[in-house]
């Protein structure tokens, strides 16, 4: 089980980790195998039965993908969705107009299949950067959508992975009027993964009764705290997107942030983002461990962001918790190099729960109990830099050989 | 033979390859095995025999190692110079009150040693950060300083390196007033490398008549565009300083900005930082090409400067290179993040010289000949991202499994 003790969670959520996208009421995922990929599933969609409300947040990469500006544009028309249809293996970025034909063409086909408007169709594509989509596989994969023998929503976790080593998915639920809600999420790594979006793609359905605007408030909210808080390897991709489709069919009153449930929603939402994230950063490409820096006591929120995330970014420090070697001094350069809005002489490391920085100062441990904690999958670093309110926890992994190795032939 | 295209040069220079910190008149350089490390020579210095005017920069860490202090203090208190001391294997930082004391210390003994005054003794320390320096076997270097038979510039060459595979040292000659002057350098890397400098150290002397403000001015002005712009990991270390002294030996009308012949001493200045710069990627922690990223069309030089940074930063870039992976896709997406003022409909890259991104497109290259290229221990990477005048010329390394290697047990 995983320790969820940095997820703040005030009122008891129930949490299914076998749950996805295709938990809440009215929601259907299915994927296939279009022949992208050699063997694997590389074609998956996500459905509702009714019109449902739609959100996005967007890489803030100046080169976007095509997939990802179709249906920015889709979703900024009337903030709807009913249909989301994935591919990997392909990225279909830096493609120019074809790549934008492409990425319509797909909405359109599968807007067709389904009879539905082709903006209510979202489309997203992860994989290797400039190559123009195989239209021919799109083609036969929008021809199956929703196709029974499909529709099976393991088979949609499968199909938009790339480098991933495993699915990524989860359903709470939450009451919302006395009426239960659930909140589904289904995403996926590994590579190419910092703060801002990454080769990431989130998907968050939901039953809710919750209009566009106040569900991308919503998104918004928690993206700060967790998608934009996981770094794999520094680099932010062109393609990344979290969507969010929410259906309205557990029939309650309307959510707004002046409904008196709206905190228990926010909370849920929040939980599905951060879980999703920090599986991103447990499963980053040849990662063995999980990083986890928490900072507390920097001016505010956005320094101490900086802060933490500067630690979980370094290479230097990546590599030294591969090596299962406390060498702290990497996380205090780390730090210092990320801010100049907090004192060294007013700053405490711990590193899994063993004080090694007091006051600026290395403090002496012991070395043989430190090693055995570094053995362990999961680590944690704790700094304290001051007095002030602003706290912030990033996720990332260590660098390894097999960062190296998948890296080297990615493309190949 | 390197390649120094890179490097405009407008006038002739004489180069010496074998040259270093101690080929201008009156330097001494020299270096011994204090015990600090195993065997290598670990404590080295620099000596005018007459007192020398002297300029630095240092790193920008929020975390500066105590040497660092201690000589910035030195230096600000009447711009002269008249030793320099550096240790490796201990980085003297994040070591509190003690270490600052320890740093004075090494400063007096030398000062009384050499019979100078202390502020016009520079130190500088390398290695593991959070350990106190060890006291008696500084001392013990200090009582050397200056002893006939350890006064070898290769020695001190060879003193200040750490992860280093080689030294790096150069000289160059030009003529002032129809006076040779000339001017050494000798650096070093190799871990924890970034633009603002980095777990370097860079050491410039000249026998140019100069004063210590214009000094500085002129090693201010060839930073931006050399020990900035080169990064190994990303990681910008408490200890990054550069020291420079001039004594003026060679006996030619002071040199100010309205001399005739400031420009040739400028172009000196920044060969000599460019060289060393370059060599220090080169050299880069577990490094096995040179990557050089040159970016024009940008808004402004800090715009392009951002942008080429961010390429030769991408640990995605430096895998697939390593991996000889014509990945350009990476390449794009790492401008993509590093700057919002160009636009991608205008964005050509060109790797190995075979364009590979023609107005943000992927254009269609051999794919055998540019492995072939890539297969190369020089690897250029070209981008013109607009009509700008904004040029830059970053330079970096390929990560390899041997960078983690090094990293994931450098401390132990």
């Amino acid at each position: 089980m995983e320790d969820y003790s940095n997820v703040q969670v005030k009122s008891k959520l129930n949490v299914d980790f076998e749950g996805d996208v295709s938990s809440p009421l009215g929601f259907i995922a299915g994927g296939m195998h279009a022949g992208l990929r050699k063997q694997n599933n590389d074609f998956g969609w996500i459905f509702s039965t009714t019109e449902a409300q739609a959100a996005g947040v967007y890489t803030l990469n100046r080169f976007k993908a095509a997939p990802l500006i179709v249906t920015q544009e889709s979703i900024a028309q009337n903030q709807t969705l009913q249909a989301i249809v994935v591919n990997s293996a392909n990225a279909n970025a830096c493609t120019g107009e074809q790549g934008l034909k492409d990425a319509k063409d797909t909405q359109q086909w599968v807007a067709e299949q389904l009879k539905i408007l082709p903006t209510n169709v979202g489309v997203a594509s992860t994989g290797v950067i400039g190559e123009f989509l195989p239209m021919d596989k799109i083609y036969h994969g929008t021809q199956n959508v929703l196709k029974e023998q499909y529709n099976n929503s393991e088979y949609f976790n499968e199909a938009i992975l790339t480098t991933d080593k495993c699915t990524k998915n989860l359903a709470v639920q939450v009451e919302i009027d006395g009426t239960t809600v659930t909140i589904g999420g289904t995403a996926k790594g590994s590579g190419m993964i910092h703060p801002n979006m990454a080769t990431m793609l989130g998907f968050v359905t939901t039953d809710a009764n919750i209009d566009g605007e106040t569900l991308s408030q919503s998104l918004k909210m928690t993206i700060d705290d967790s998608f934009n808080m996981i770094t794999v390897d520094g680099d932010t991709s062109t393609n990344d997107m979290v969507l969010c489709m929410a259906n309205g069919q557990a029939n309650h009153a309307p959510l707004t942030t002046e409904h008196p449930d709206w905190q228990e929603f926010q909370e849920a939402m929040h939980y599905v983002c951060q879980y999703l994230a920090k599986e991103i950063a447990k499963d980053g490409e040849g990662a063995t461990k999980l990083v986890t820096a928490k900072v507390t006591g920097a001016v505010d929120d956005i320094d101490a962001r900086k802060i933490a995330k500067s630690i979980v970014s370094s290479n230097l420090v990546k590599t030294a918790i591969h090596g299962e070697d406390a060498n702290f001094g990497r996380i205090v350069a780390a730090m210092g190099y990320a801010s100049d809005q907090f004192e060294p002489d007013d700053t405490y490391v711990s590193l899994c729960d063993t004080d090694v920085v007091h006051q600026g100062m290395s403090v002496a441990f012991d070395e043989v109990t430190m090693k055995a904690k570094l053995e362990q999958d999961d680590i944690v670093i704790e700094a304290k830099v001051g007095d002030g309110h602003g706290n912030a926890v990033a996720y990332g992994c260590d660098l390894t050989y097999d960062y190296v190795r998948i890296n080297a032939s990615y493309r190949t």
